[in-house]
């Protein structure tokens, strides 16, 4: 599988590089298919966001050309891009003349079995609270351990992802999704203003559901709001959607808004 | 300067390893003086808790031995030390198998101007506000957006640190130093159980103080209690104890306390 670092074939990186330091950078995983990138242009906003908001800066046209490239090479799979504040002295304080480093890392297809969103999946309720942080909500940057504290937690194959709340006790997302209820026909999604990454498969759920007349509310959700729901359902780019049917003792079915947005998805995601 | 990973020579890492992709991990900013560890206990005793809590399978008797290595070869300067969960396949679950990384490198005995000790310093009020997450709260892991944002607040040098609170506006310490205050003759400093880093200088200079005979309280602080304090002062494991005399239109005297514990650490800092 392709490793790339600044357009170059290369597998290493310095030991100075912030990525590592502080986790000062950005990353995106991006589903390759014949050698095309699904949802390129939601992956440059976000990563655009998330430089202007962590004052990166990085050359996205240069991104953007690159990621070209590896799609091509890569043909079909994952590519994981990593952008980091480069190398630094020691200290937080950003280099005045910071060299953004881009690295691209191709993986396989994710083999997720197909029952998962023909059936649907067992949630986990994760224990790890997402900390409030407004000035990083919403990114998909580096500083990822309440994921791995999350991920940690369960072990047992029968659950395929972990429901993780804040420290208020509202549902935010899963631990690499992101979450939407159904409820009297309307499509709801947690607002992620206080934390939580806004996935791009979320953003393009929201663009078509709303295109295709169907009432769509991003909001704060309790807890009860989540057990009440009548569907529930997971998403992310390399899957698409995975309904909810089971968490703790709620149980739901697969819904009909559910199956429709599945159908609805199928050019960007392997059904 | 020496570099080390894994008690060789070497100044390159793999990709894939999880200390860039998520800050998997811990760090220790460690001072060296003549080829001695300045604070090693404390030192192995903050990164031992770092690795139950993040259960990395870290061997700390090898940590501990390439550390004192590492020491003799740099003799003057600062060690900073990085151990991650290692290499890992795309995913936040950690790997059954993962062995930690270890990366050591050398810099030089960091240059502040005697006068931040000897006249004290002005305190940046940085808007930057600390999550809580009390499962992190108290490790140095390399999660740090958090200090990369509120250091880049401020480039005017009149500043040497600046102050971080939380979301409820306690203070809670420096960008990269710990908090003290003195009030009534007591020595306070803010809980770390929400948020913040445990320093290995504050917790010498609580242990010196109680043994001295000088009443200390660990507590949570509101800013009113920064804004009426007798004396303020930073600290950390490089310099020692920076007495704080300027913070927004507040004025503080260096203090007799704050003095004195300059005074009792002498052996472990320059001064």
């Amino acid at each position: 599988m392709p490793v790339w670092i600044d357009g170059r074939p290369a597998d290493t990186l310095p030991v100075s590089d912030r990525g590592l330091a502080y986790g000062d950078g950005l990353f995106e995983t991006i589903a390759v298919r014949q050698g095309r990138i699904a949802l390129l242009e939601r992956h440059m906003q976000r990563l655009a966001e998330g430089a202007r908001r962590l004052v990166l800066p990085l050359d996205l046209a240069l991104v953007r050309s690159e990621l070209l490239a590896f799609a091509g090479e890569l043909r079909q799979g994952v590519a994981k891009l990593i952008v980091t504040r480069g190398d630094g002295q020691r200290g937080y304080a950003p280099p005045v003349d910071a060299r953004c480093r881009r690295i691209l890392s191709g993986g396989p297809v994710p083999a997720y079995p197909p029952r998962h969103r023909l059936d649907g999946i067992r949630l986990f309720p994760c224990a790890t609270r997402l900390a409030e942080q407004p000035l990083l909500a919403g990114l998909k940057h580096l500083n990822r351990l309440e994921q791995v504290l999350a991920r940690s937690e369960w072990q047992d194959p029968a659950c395929a992802e972990g429901l993780m709340r804040d420290h208020n006790g509202r549902p935010i997302e899963g631990v690499f999704s992101n979450l939407f209820l159904v409820r009297d026909g309307e499509l709801l999604t947690p607002a992620l203003t206080r934390c939580g990454v806004a996935g791009v498969m979320r953003a393009e759920i929201l663009e078509r559901a709303v295109a295709a007349g169907v009432a769509c509310r991003v909001v704060d959700l309790d807890y009860a709001d989540l057990l009440a729901a009548d569907e529930v359902f997971l998403c992310n780019s390399q899957y698409g959607i995975w309904p909810v049917v089971a968490f703790e003792t709620h149980v739901w079915p697969v819904g009909g808004l559910t199956r429709k947005l599945q159908l609805m998805l199928t050019d960007l995601v392997d059904v």
